[in-house]
C-alpha cells in the first residue's frame, strides 16, 4: 500500500516537505535540522531490512545526542548512547526524524498532557490525538513518517493508534529491550511501534525484538513461540455487557468487524471481560500506581511547577500508598492472570474494541482523569495481565476512525498479527478506514 | 544408610516410641494421637513411592483436620483440605504425624520465636535448633520421621538443617505449589524438605514439584532443565572476603569441604560474594519486608497481644513502608538477579557455608534480630535471587555440626543435587558430621 522509497535523501526530502505542508509544530518537541538528516541519509548503507524508512522516537526515549524530556523540560537530559531499540532501528538502516510530543513521563492517554502543547488530531483539529504516544501516532497519520516509536504501558501505544486508523503493535513485555526507556510504570512499560499498515509495523518489530543484557526485564521469544497462524483462529469477544462503554454506532461497527471475522472463517465465542476490566482498575485505582512515584516521583517532588498539574497530581498521590498494599496488588495481579489464561483457554486471540470514543480536547480539560480514564477501558490490563496485542483499523464510527485490537498470550504476537491480517485484508476494511493515511512518503498525498 | 520400613504400622509404631523416647514436647504443636494413624498405616496401599514413611509437616502448612496455627494460637484454622504440597505426599503413600513447631509466622531463623516454646538443638538442648522450620528439623534429627516439610524464605529450610548435620532441599521458587501454606513473604516463600539423608530428601522432592492451577507463582519443569549430572562440575566458592562472617574452625571446615570436591573431579574457582551479600541484606533492611505485612500484617494489628513481640515488630514495622520504596527495590533486585547470572556464568553451583555459627539460646534471648540476621548471610539472598539451594552436612566446627550449600540457578535443582552428592559421598565426610541423625527409623539407635 505504501510505496516505499530506496533512495534514503529522496525520502528525507519528501519527510520534510510534508512537516513543512502539515504545520503541526506540537507533534515534535526535538526535531532535527534537515540538512544533518540528508548528510546521514547520503552516507546510508544500502540493503539493511530498514534502509530508506524514516521514523520518529517518542520523547521518552533517547537518542544518541538529541535531548530527552519525556514532555517535562526540566527533566531534560542529553544522552551519550541511544536506547537499544533505537539503536536496533538505525543499525537496520532507518533514519530518525526527531523525538515527538507524549502526555508528560507517558502518563495519560490523552496527549494533552504536555507544556509543549497539545497534540491535535490529525483530521479533526479540535480533538485529541490519543496518548501518551501522541506525536508519533499522528506524524504517522499524517504521513510525515514510515513508521514511529511510542511506549505503552496503560494503551499508549494502541487509543492513538486507534484514534487515527493506523496500526499501533504492543509486543509481549520484554521482548523489545527498555534500556534507554524513561520509566513511566517499570515492570508493564514497553516499546510500541505505529505504522500506516501491518506490514510496515511487522518489518519494525522484527528488527526490534530479542533480549538485552542491559535490561533485566528483556525476554527472549520461548522456544515454543508460535510463529504460525492457525487454520481456523477461534477468536474470543466479549459478551453484550462488555461492550456497554461504546456509542450504539460503535458497538455496531464493532459487531460489523466480528461478522468480518465469522467471514472470514475464524470461530468467534463470546467471553466474560469482567477478570479483564477488573485487573485494568487495578492500574489506576489499587497500588500498582506507586510505580510511577519510583520513577519520577523524586524528580516531581523538587519540579512540580515544571510539572503538569494533571500528571503531578496522579504520581504526587501515589507517593504516599503503603507498601504492604502494593504488595497485596501484585498478588491479586499474579491470581488474575491466572484467570484471564483459564478464561483465554481454547483460544487463540481476545477481540476488543481499542478505545471507547473520540473526545475534544475541550472534553479532556473539563475532566481530564475520568476522560482518560474512560479511554484506557480496554486497554489498561493488557500489559498488566502480560498479555500482547495489535490494534488495527475498523472503519469508522461517530466521525472518527474506530479501531479493534486482537489480544493474546505473551510471545504469541505473531499469532495476533495473522488474526489482525485477517481484519484488514477483508475488502474494503482498511481502505475506508483512515483519511489522511497510509499516503504516499514521497509526494504526502493519499495513496 | 537410613533401613527403610515397608510395614508402615511398624514404622508408625517405632515413630511414637521414638517420640516418647526424646521428650521433646516443643517440637509439636499437634501430634496426631497414635491409635488414628496406625489405622490410617494399616489402611496403606501398599506400592506407592513413599508408602512406609512417616513425615512432619510445619505447622504454617495446611494438613486437612489438623488446625494451623503458624504458631500464634489466635492465628489458628483448621482447613477441610490439605495443602498440594501434603496432598501430593499422602497420595504418595507418606503418613502425616503431626504439625511441627516454627518461628512465628516462619519470620526467623532462630527456632525461639514461639509461643509454643523454643525448639531446642536436638544435641545441645542450650542452643539453638536453627528455625524457622525448627520443629521440623529436630524431628529429623531425632530420628522421629523420615522426613519432614519446612517452607523456606530467607533461609529457614536449611539453617537448621546446618546445625542438626541433616539435609535441606530449598528447590526452585514455585516447583513446589505454595497452595495452602500461610503466607511469609509470598513472592519469596517455598516449601522444602528436611531428610537424613540425600536419597530419602530426593524421594520426597520428586513427588512434590510440578505445577498446580490453584497456584498463579507454580512453575514447571522447563523443557531445558539439566538433569544429567556435569562430567567435571565447576563450582565458585566465595574470595576470602566472603568467609569472613566464620570462625577460624569454620573457615578451616569451609576449606576443607573445597579442598574434597577438588579431589573428587570438581573445578573450583573464586567469585565475589558481594551482590549476593547485598541482595539478602535487601530482604529485611529494604522494603521487601513488606510482604511480610501483606501477609499477615492486619491480623498481627488486631491481635498484638497473641503475637510474638519480636515477630510483632518486624512485621508492624514494615507496615509503613511507602509503596513506591518497594518498587524501586523490586526494580534493583531485578537488576542484582542479571548481576548474579553474570557472576555465576560458566558456573555449575556455587558453594557456600549455609550458616555462620551456632548461637545459644540466651544469646538469642539477649540480641534476637542481630544473631538471626547473621545467621541468614548465606541464605536471605538464594529466593530473591531465584536459585535452588541444597544445604548437607560438611563435618563439625566449634563443637557444633557443620554445613554448607550447593547454589544452583533456577531450575538446575538437580545440579544442585548431583554436586551435594559428590560431597556427602566422599569417605568419611557424612558419617562424622551428625551423631543423631540418621538414625534407623525403628530402633531409634544411631544407623
Amino acid at each position: 500500500m505504501t510505496r516505499l522509497v530506496e533512495n534514503p535523501v529522496e525520502r528525507v526530502r519528501a519527510a520534510y516537505r510534508r512537516i513543512a505542508e502539515v504545520d503541526r509544530p506540537e507533534v515534535w518537541i526535538t526535531l532535527r535540522d534537515e540538512r544533518e538528516v540528508l548528510a546521514e541519509a547520503a552516507g546510508a548503507r544500502p540493503g539493511l531490512p530498514l534502509a530508506g524508512l524514516v521514523c520518529a522516537v517518542k520523547d521518552n526515549i533517547d537518542v544518541a545526542g538529541l535531548p530527552t524530556t519525556a514532555a517535562c523540560p526540566a527533566f531534560a537530559y542529553t544522552p551519550a548512547r541511544s536506547a537499544t531499540a533505537v539503536r536496533r532501528l538505525t543499525d537496520a538502516g532507518a533514519i530518525v526524524l526527531g523525538k515527538t510530543n507524549l502526555d508528560q513521563f507517558a502518563t495519560g492517554l490523552v496527549g494533552t498532557r504536555s507544556p509543549y502543547g497539545a497534540v491535535r488530531h490529525a483530521e479533526q483539529p479540535e480533538k485529541i490525538s490519543g496518548g501518551s504516544s501522541s506525536g508519533s501516532a499522528v506524524a504517522v497519520a499524517l504521513g510525515i513518517v514510515d513508521f514511529a516509536l511510542g511506549t505503552d504501558t496503560a494503551g499508549s501505544g494502541r487509543v492513538p493508534a486507534a484514534l487515527h486508523g493506523i496500526v499501533g503493535l504492543k509486543p509481549t513485555l520484554g521482548l523489545v529491550p527498555t534500556t534507554g526507556v524513561v520509566p513511566a510504570a517499570r515492570p508493564y512499560d514497553c516499546v510500541s511501534v505505529f505504522a500506516p499498515n501491518l506490514a510496515l509495523g511487522q518489518r519494525a518489530l522484527a528488527v526490534l525484538t530479542g533480549p538485552d543484557p542491559a535490561d533485566p526485564a528483556s525476554r527472549d521469544w520461548p522456544a515454543s513461540a508460535r510463529f504460525a497462524p492457525a487454520a481456523a483462529p477461534a477468536v474470543a469477544v466479549p459478551s453484550p455487557a462488555g461492550l456497554e462503554p461504546l456509542s450504539p454506532w460503535a458497538c455496531a461497527t464493532f459487531k460489523d468487524t466480528v461478522k468480518r471475522l465469522r467471514t472470514n472463517g475464524v470461530r468467534v465465542s463470546e467471553v466474560d471481560f469482567g477478570v479483564f476490566l477488573n485487573a485494568g482498575r487495578l492500574l489506576y485505582e489499587g497500588a500498582l500506581v506507586a510505580e510511577r512515584y519510583a520513577a519520577v516521583g523524586e524528580f516531581i517532588e523538587t519540579h512540580r511547577a515544571d510539572a503538569d498539574p494533571t500528571v503531578a497530581g496522579i504520581i504526587l498521590a501515589a507517593g504516599t500508598l503503603p507498601a504492604h498494599r502494593l504488595a497485596a496488588d501484585q498478588a491479586r495481579l499474579a491470581r488474575w492472570r491466572a484467570v484471564a489464561a483459564e478464561a483465554l483457554a481454547g483460544f487463540d486471540a481476545l477481540l476488543l474494541p481499542t478505545t471507547t470514543g473520540h473526545p475534544t480536547i475541550a472534553e479532556v480539560a473539563a475532566d481530564p482523569v475520568g476522560v482518560n480514564s474512560r479511554l484506557g477501558t480496554y486497554t489498561t490490563f493488557v500489559n498488566l495481565l502480560d498479555l500482547a496485542a495489535v490494534a488495527v483499523p475498523a472503519g469508522r464510527a461517530d466521525g472518527s476512525p474506530f479501531g479493534v485490537s486482537v489480544i493474546t498470550r505473551a510471545f504469541d504476537d505473531h499469532v495476533a498479527l495473522d488474526v489482525a491480517a485477517l481484519l484488514v485484508d477483508v475488502k474494503g476494511a482498511t481502505g475506508e478506514v483512515c483519511t489522511r493515511a497510509p499516503r504516499d512518503p514521497v509526494s504526502g498525498s493519499p495513496a
